[in-house]
């Protein structure tokens, strides 16, 4: 017998879902490109070594990797900027910098069903690459800004980390795994406060450092109370330098309007282990146990890594399933509208009548009224009833007799009533009636 | 050092080449849901045993086959039908009927690079699920019609076979191996008409057999023409009542308004070996040795296969790379402007300066201009270089001086004339100039 189940994991999207999806991604798209980013789109699979270059070690281990029929390692993508990195280091170092780059796309990861998270996902993301100025990492976070608002969210804020100061602030303890201590910081909202100072005291840390990181991780809030708290608290030119980085990285978010949603919060680390300076998250209140709905930050090595001249780069990406999840949990998804407006039943095997079923419903479809046409020839009373169990508001019926006539019957299927019309008016007037 | 290529047979999907897909997309999608139907998306790997279901020989030879970290054996989907399919006999079998679906997504097949062919490649198809009665073909071979109308093709043919017809056949000559015959008719036109001949002779047939089909693959051409012929030549009470059915599909199809462009070809078998009745394709004269650009037929077996109950569906897919190749060829395309039409210039390293750029550009692209802002931080005459390799047609220049007698300078890159206009009207006045 077949095996009909689809992979663990793996889902079918409905077109309920997929008519809420399209809404979301063309609303992302407009404002995309309205920056003037340009859509690309990468294999689905890539050499594995590609995504193992990363170095992320959740990433890699993660991987849907296999061999394919010659002997290659394959993976599916984890995600997208490998190989935005590959193909700008392969087709476009010698291209006019900046690169503006988008994508929506699908992403791959093996995880354990238990986790309740999908295997198969999607991101909507942008890569900026060949400007190391604060003006490139103002302009991906405004429009990582707006990409929310522009699908109806309002009380959500964008965090804004930063790599350079949390690698000082290592220095500063004496921390020499910088990278452990980072990602120790990342996972704070998931322990409470005793699990935490338990290990970050597991990690080395005598008292006066755990002091310090508690410390560190209150730094956080509207820019213009925190970024002064940064001052205080770090001394070295580098993380001085830094520090005037974000004051005015958050003076040209308020040129951009989009301040109200911008807060510091210098314990974000964001795990991906490439990023170089400014890191950012979205998030939103919210009782559906949803953290960050996506993020990004500056990551000037990684072009090098992947065997590029040194360029810098930065950019985010938005988990759609989350964002998704959030939206509809706020209501803020339009309702889908999948049924027709129209449905024409021709009654009986009649040539005649089913051609001129025919030529009304595609007179409607060419006055882009949303109009079907019976097909499985059922009886009129089981058409009517499939029309009503859709909610199709009119039913045009085709009879011999009308048709001899010249007529046709329109019925408004919430009243029930029934007028018998001109076939050569019904597309006509069912414009009229629709307000069309 | 780092392994960069892209995987053989794979390729990077660049923004001229996304702008152009995205439009195929839009149209294709449109005539679609005009015909009301509704989008769906499965997953992209399946277990492998789905796929081997459908017995399609040259598809389980070309899977992307390979084991999950799970030892599960898994597939990249070859095509959408087989997970349609599952996802019907799943969860659908007691929905109201026809089910209308539609899908637009990537597949998978492992084929030796040589052959020129994409390993990942892109579908938009239908499925009508439910219906065994005529109208069902009718309504998905004008929409299979339309759809290439609607991309703005107009000299291709639609060539229905039939499956019924080729069968009768295959008993008429005393073949036992239906399929191993229909496979050979439907690769007649790769081979001249000696090698052809020389085959059938190989496969077994006399004189006489080799006759009958060269006479077969001569019946095509116009349906007035074609089909008498075909009552002609067969006799069976199976294969009248099939002609039948293509007499009414062919009526149906003119009251669709598409008949200028439907051919009867009793040559077409469609490789797949779950086509149970008419098959269809497209196919268009053009020098780039492409075949068909999409096909389909019913297919009243499959649903069972797969483990469901009896269920009749027919439905097609359009294949989008052959269909953007001829698209191009012909020039049918629209140019894709990539470009934006206002790039905004702040010059030197000036807080206010860059804060007024930033509320220009944003001011235009809340007034839906596709505007940019200059974000590396380079000089002016680099600035106007970059602008003017981009083809962008005007240009702003924010600059210390004019801000301070609240100014901004605009550029005419055509003509290079520059005015000045006032800061607070500079968003006003391009929208004028631009004729928004």
């Amino acid at each position: 017998m077949a095996r009909l189940d689809k992979v663990k994991g793996t889902r079918d999207l409905l077109p309920e879902e997929m008519a809420k999806r399209r809404w979301v991604f063309e609303r992302i798209r407009e404002v995309f490109e309205s920056f003037n980013f340009q859509e690309v789109l990468t294999p689905t699979f890539e050499y594995t070594e590609l995504f193992k270059l990363r170095s992320g070690e959740e990433v890699v281990k993660q991987l849907y990797a296999f061999q394919d029929k010659g002997g290659r390692d394959i993976s599916l993508r984890p995600d997208m900027t490998s190989s935005v990195a590959r193909l700008y280091v392969n087709s476009f170092q010698n291209a006019p910098k900046p690169i503006k780059w988008y994508y929506i796309a699908n992403m791959f990861r093996y995880e354990e069903p238990q986790s309740g998270r999908y295997r198969e996902f999607w991101q909507a993301g942008v890569e900026l690459i060949g400007s190391d100025k604060v003006e490139a990492d103002a302009e991906v976070i405004a429009l990582f800004t707006q990409s929310y608002l522009a699908v109806g969210l309002e009380d959500f804020t964008v965090n804004i980390g930063d790599r350079v100061l949390l690698d000082e602030f290592a220095k500063m303890l004496g921390v020499e795994d910088d990278i452990g201590l980072m990602r120790l910081i990342d996972k704070k909202d998931k322990m409470n406060r005793e699990e935490f100072v338990g290990a970050l005291r597991e990690f080395g840390l005598d008292d006066d450092g755990v002091e310090k990181v508690l410390s560190l991780i209150e730094i956080k809030g509207l820019p213009d109370e925190v970024l002064p708290k940064a001052e205080e608290l770090f001394t070295s030119e580098e993380a001085k330098a830094e520090i005037k980085r974000l004051y005015e990285l958050v003076d040209l978010l308020d040129a951009y309007g989009v301040s109200k949603w911008v807060r510091i919060d210098l314990g974000i680390a964001r795990g991906f282990d490439y990023y170089t300076s400014i890191v950012f998250e979205a998030i939103i209140p919210n009782d559906l146990g949803i953290g960050s709905i996506g993020g990004g930050g500056r990551y000037d090595n990684l072009i090098e890594v992947f065997g590029g001249k040194p360029t810098p780069a930065t950019g985010f990406a938005i988990g759609i399933e989350r964002l998704i999840s959030i939206l509809e949990w706020k209501g803020l998804l339009p309702e889908a509208k999948l049924r027709p407006d129209v449905y024409v039943i021709p009654i009986g095997d009649d040539r005649e009548v089913k051609k001129t079923a025919i030529e009304i419903t595609q007179g409607l479809r060419e006055a882009t009224v949303k109009a079907d046409i019976e097909l499985t020839g059922r009886k009129l009373r089981k058409a009517l009833d499939y029309a009503g169990r859709l909610g199709v508001p009119y039913v045009v019926i085709v009879g011999r007799k009308d048709l001899e006539a010249g007529k046709v019957t329109l019925r408004d299927m919430e009243t029930g009533k029934q007028k018998s019309i001109e076939k050569e008016r019904a597309v006509e007037e069912i414009l009229e009636i629709l307000g069309l």
